[in-house]
């Protein structure tokens, strides 16, 4: 079983052709979404009286187990308001209302504890730190961040990322984590600090794989013609990454080059649609037919 | 034949580690050396007499014609100076000094006429278009710019891609003559003015190739732990791509693909070292292997 903790939002999302508000989000729904096409998904996370039900049944409707989606009555779930410029590649944050998300002391349902994938999407990382312990002994822990906690609380980040076995994070955000420019050097100290590897995604530019053991996969992205909403593009290629490998249930470097062409191809969909549209709409047979797809596009 | 037109440089060239003054630079320097690797090239510039023959005997070493340079007595040699930021990402011009390359009316020697693949390396845009006069039957020609023409002779470096088969540029460079963000837009762009496929360099992040028929490569780039000077990669680039079309002496879709591979390979080596020191230390089979581990690398 594959465990994501994180956060299920709502999203209020402009691009320069179409504003989209309090639309179903956040990292833990498209990572879950995402990695429910590989493995057996269940999902953490707490939500206010006013997320609309049709959103969690959405999330059902792939399978995904949400026993571990907490409620809580009168409060108001996590909402994201972002813009994005002309060329959808700069995003500027509007607005971040925490809500019911500011000092949640997750739970896991019982029978979620034996999970041996877990995915701590972008969350507080005391909680992410927190969840761990409730976890009996799973065989890979994968996390992610953003700027917010990274101003707030590196520290704690710092300590998260020591206690996974692997980060998955975007170029930018390492750097700033990291306080260094260049990305495999952001990628060593991440390492340093206790994790096993480091993928840094570079959007449109790929993403590139790094192991304590040295080694090293630069992966292109999926080329696409037209992206209509980058947002949560990353959490679905962690979804897709950690969602190949549980299904596979090794995580060798061979497992893990698929599982990053995995993660570029779940993220390839996500941006095709606003919100998690289009990963609602795809099917097990699409995703492989993409990776195919993309191994005919880079192969020479 | 492969003919490469262009600079032939003194560079000044400043990183936070070193300053290296009035080294031998210039695009046509790093493009035929490259190309030199792949197939017999010649050269086609314009230098001052304050040009050292080492270096122009550097270039002869590698079995590249020289005929094709000319000397002009008491002129002086195009220099460029320029420094590199901490993370040796983003480059500062600091004096572009034209020198004899200013009215440059290119002359080529008579055998050269009949090379079947042109180079016009990073020029005056008004030269490049003249010169192409003076090949007979040319079956593929590849251009390229920097902002230095765009920002000066913007209609004619249209005029010179509609009059190339190809176009190989940086992509804040396409932006910039295209004035488009999305760089599948500006590859779109220049192919309706008249070139058959752009290839969209991205630095770091490697290079995607687009054709007029609508076809798609992305590549990730050469993984390097120390880049020494990026001086010169994106022209190593263009030199190992038409080189080893020419070597091939076909234009297909995989020959093409094959040739960005190469590409890439020079330019990971271009950058290895200052200035065009690490092209001239280089051997074929050094090209050859790491090519096999470029496919390596990428392989999944």
């Amino acid at each position: 079983m594959l465990t994501v903790f994180g956060t299920v939002a709502l999203d209020t999302t402009r691009t320069p052709f179409r504003t989209e508000t309090r639309i179903l989000g956040g990292a833990a729904t498209f990572a879950s979404l995402s990695s429910s096409m590989f493995a057996q998904t269940s999902i953490v996370a707490v939500v206010g009286s006013d997320m609309p039900a049709d959103h969690i049944r959405a999330i059902r409707s792939k399978g995904i187990d949400t026993k571990g989606i907490v409620t809580v009555q009168g409060g108001k779930t996590f909402h994201y308001d972002s813009s994005f410029d002309y060329d959808l590649s700069n995003r500027t944050t509007n607005k971040t209302e925490l809500g019911v998300i500011a000092g949640f002391d997750p739970v896991i349902p019982e029978e979620y504890a034996k999970s041996d994938y877990v995915y701590l999407a972008n969350n507080d990382p005391k909680q992410n730190i927190k969840i761990l312990q409730h976890f009996q002994n799973p065989k890979l822990v994968v996390c992610d961040t953003i700027e917010f906690w990274i101003n707030g609380s590196r520290d704690d980040v710092i300590k998260m990322v020591g206690m996974a076995d692997g980060v998955v994070i975007n170029d930018n955000e390492a750097r700033l984590l990291c306080k260094e420019a260049n990305i495999a050097k952001c990628a060593k100290k991440i390492m340093s600090w206790g994790s096993k590897f480091a993928i840094i995604k570079k959007g449109e530019h790929g993403a590139i794989l790094f192991t304590s053991d040295n080694q090293v996969f630069p992966a292109a992205a999926f080329f696409l013609d037209e992206i209509v909403d980058p947002t949560g593009a990353g959490d679905s290629f962690a979804g897709g990454f950690l969602g190949h490998i549980a299904r596979r249930n090794r995580s060798d470097f061979a497992t893990m080059k698929e599982a990053v062409i995995y993660g570029n191809v779940m993220g390839s969909f996500a941006v095709e649609d606003f919100g998690v549209k289009r990963l609602l709409s795809i099917t097990k047979d699409d995703v492989e037919e993409r990776y195919k797809k993309y191994r005919n596009l880079v192969q020479f």
